[in-house]
């Protein structure tokens, strides 16, 4: 019996073993690669709402200048912040051709026709401001929808707060240029006393943003000609209606009021990070970059862009509603124009500096939609021999020469191209940017991620 | 009691009912927007194995081709099958300077280096077909290793069979112009009369592809000097190996045998769908491309791509493993060089064709990674303007005009550019390719669909 007993065990003992392998072998999956990233990928696939939305734009930044600049700054096979966003697309950006006399599209775009686009979620003709092709209707903005839906809303540039691009989300003109009560040609039927809305620095004072950091002082230094604020400035118009003015580097930092805040930290655009040689037709020397060429004074896109994210999440605590932030970078397309690389490299890699920033408050605010894109592409490309109209020739930071050229125009400013620009995004509702959109896009998922009615439906 | 009886009814038929509609309350959504398509693009985020993998390749299709093909076919706003691949992202492309003598980059890739990196997963130097930079040695490609674990293999093109493109999956070379035993001085240690492995034409003969479509039969026609097939064709030794032979579209379409096959339309490189006029420094013409000017003789890219399909499906039927197919498209690089926009926009539109083929046989075959990239950027840039070196302008199917740009020399074949390439994906492990990544990892990305061994990995 002791045998016995002892065998009975001994097979309970194995039928228990066997079952226990049975039932591991049973959930047993097969080893994981840790280089599958589909399981963290498939998370960030969120829809939802966000309580903030961050808008990047890298003026004329697309796929060749981010290159060059990865390709100099952090090497080839380097990696920018922006570089690490996993949800990522392409936009188309060509404009409505008004000499057409239909909605025939130009297939380049300049800044303010493709800034209206993502602002207004409307295409529109070259050079206007958030007005419609052919009626010149004020099409309402991201940032003017966001305002009335009780959201905190900042516009940030390095070029001056009234260029395009800062310009399609705060005022309504037929020519960009009507920067100033001073444009008054560019200006037209938009002065007030023409019965318009005003130049872009006007509305801008007029606007109810909750602050406008760039350059531009010089357009809030003119006189207003007509209207309540007749005799002003600019800038006492702004003040008047309740900015405060910062002006330089310490002010932004120091600045502990509780009124909407006005950094103008230049007269024009800001000074660019970095210079270096314009391409050149024969011989092209070749060059480093000289970084670190912005003055002191002026504070770094991303400075005005960490202190815009404070100031703006500091005044939505204890409301229900966050905000929405529209960030410029402006140097890749000013670099690109000139034919300088230099110029255009260190303004992406400004940019992403900025949205370091902006990822860093989203890991802290997870209901945070943050996208990257840009408004068009632009001329320069990364060519293997220096044989094309224009050229330079770069040392990279790894050690090794990378050659842009510039074949657009044989003289005068290089032009924009019609090739879309790359996006990329994360938070709640970023997965509808995946793919090939359209930049009105940008504005239909800003709007369904902040929960305000779409006014294109009706 | 009766009333009392009655209550206790009513009131239990209230819990319930209130019950079931505060469950109803409870699992309420908030409406959906039918264009928020976070589940949708959710739900196509898959892990796991593939049975299928067809890699397509655009040769030179950057997002500029693709724009300007989008353009000028189904207008600015239109969408091609794979602009509506949702999984996306970009791919850098640069090659190894072997002339540096270290691993630094050379940041604009040819089309040998850019394919023996997706085909091997390894950065090479420009011109080498699979081998490794500086040493020389041979790397194993996707087919090569997909051969070995059971897979069928196809390679499929409108170049020579014994392009650079087709090349990288079947052959290694020092340079890839050693495409048959006629071209010793580019064969060198590569011929097998000096130990080698012999021209790319042999080495597709010696291969273990099941199915080899495109032009190049001229390479075949060549007469072996060494060897076991010393004084036969290199299609005879092809024949003698197990291929059969096909030459145009008639047999293509009729092949019933259950052999290897080669298919071999054309003498050289296979004729371009669209043609049109070359981009000119002086007054270009306004113009419209001629489609339809290859020979019916000569099948499309999407009907040896359909074909390829049918013959590796129907003979891995009834095995555990399906099979692995390149398809590229030569024509957006071969119109490129040639400053000639209806040659590469063509181009375009044929691979476009070619991937619709991929996409109903992964509708019906979910588990197929389908993957639409390109191996290098090129030259032509959309414009808004002719002031560039080189210019055409064209009227697109929507009626208005398109300028196409080239500027990347003055004179001669243009250039390659360095900027990273468009990938889309679909299916098992497709997440993995989404946001920035290295062409290297496509590799990466097959080989674990496969679950084949990488040995990368050690």
């Amino acid at each position: 019996m002791k045998f016995g007993k002892r065998l009975m065990v001994a097979v309970a003992s194995l039928l228990v073993l066997g079952g226990a392998a049975f039932a591991v072998a049973k959930v047993k999956k097969p080893a994981k690669d840790p280089a599958d990233k589909t399981e963290w990928i498939r998370k960030q696939v969120v829809g939802g709402q966000a309580r903030n939305v961050i808008l990047f734009i890298g003026d004329g930044m697309d796929d060749s200048v981010i290159t060059a600049a990865r390709n100099y700054w952090v090497g080839g096979n380097g990696r920018f912040a922006m570089d690490r966003m996993k949800l990522s697309g392409s936009i188309t950006t060509y404009a409505v051709n008004e000499l057409m006399g239909s909605e025939a599209p130009f297939y380049v775009t300049d800044s303010a026709a493709s800034g209206t686009a993502w602002a207004t979620g409307r295409k529109t003709g070259l050079f206007r401001i958030s007005t419609a092709p052919f009626t010149g209707e004020a099409m309402p903005t991201i940032a003017e929808l966001a305002q009335k839906d009780g959201y905190r809303t900042g516009n940030v540039t390095t070029d001056t707060v009234t260029g395009a691009t800062p310009a399609v989300q705060m005022s309504h003109v037929r020519l960009r240029n009507c920067e100033s009560p001073a444009d008054e040609s560019a200006c037209g039927d938009d002065l007030k006393s023409n019965g318009g809305l005003g130049s872009i620095a006007e509305q801008a004072a007029d606007s109810k943003m909750d602050l406008i950091f760039g350059g531009g002082l010089g357009d809030f230094e003119k006189t207003i000609p007509f209207g309540p604020d007749q005799g002003k400035t600019v800038l006492q118009s702004a003040e008047r209606q309740g900015f405060d003015l910062v002006t330089d580097s310490a002010g932004l930092e120091n600045y502990s009021g509780n009124k909407r805040l006005l950094g103008l930290f230049s007269g024009g655009g800001m000074t660019h990070d970095w210079t270096g040689q314009q391409a050149t037709e024969t011989n092209p020397q070749v060059q480093r970059c000289v970084t670190g060429a912005r003055p002191a004074e002026q504070p770094a896109l991303s400075t005005m862009t960490s202190r815009a994210i404070q100031i703006l999440n500091q005044r939505s605590r204890g409301r229900k509603k966050g905000f929405f932030l529209q960030v410029e970078g402006a140097d890749p397309d000013k670099g690109a124009h000139r034919a300088d690389p230099c110029w255009s490299m260190g303004g992406v890699v400004a940019l992403n500096e900025a949205v370091k920033a902006g990822i860093a408050f989203a890991k802290k605010n997870p209901r945070t939609l943050l996208i990257v894109s840009a408004d068009h592409g632009q001329s320069g490309q990364i060519l293997p021999f220096a044989g094309g109209s224009k050229s330079a020739v770069l040392t990279t930071n790894e050690g090794t020469n990378m050659i842009m050229g510039y074949g657009t125009t044989k003289s005068g400013d290089q032009e924009h191209s019609g090739i879309p620009v790359p996006i990329r995004a994360s938070g709640p509702q970023a997965a509808n940017l995946m793919g090939l959109h359209d930049q009105t896009e940008i504005f239909d998922v800003i709007l369904r991620a902040l929960a305000i009615k779409n006014p294109k439906k009706g």
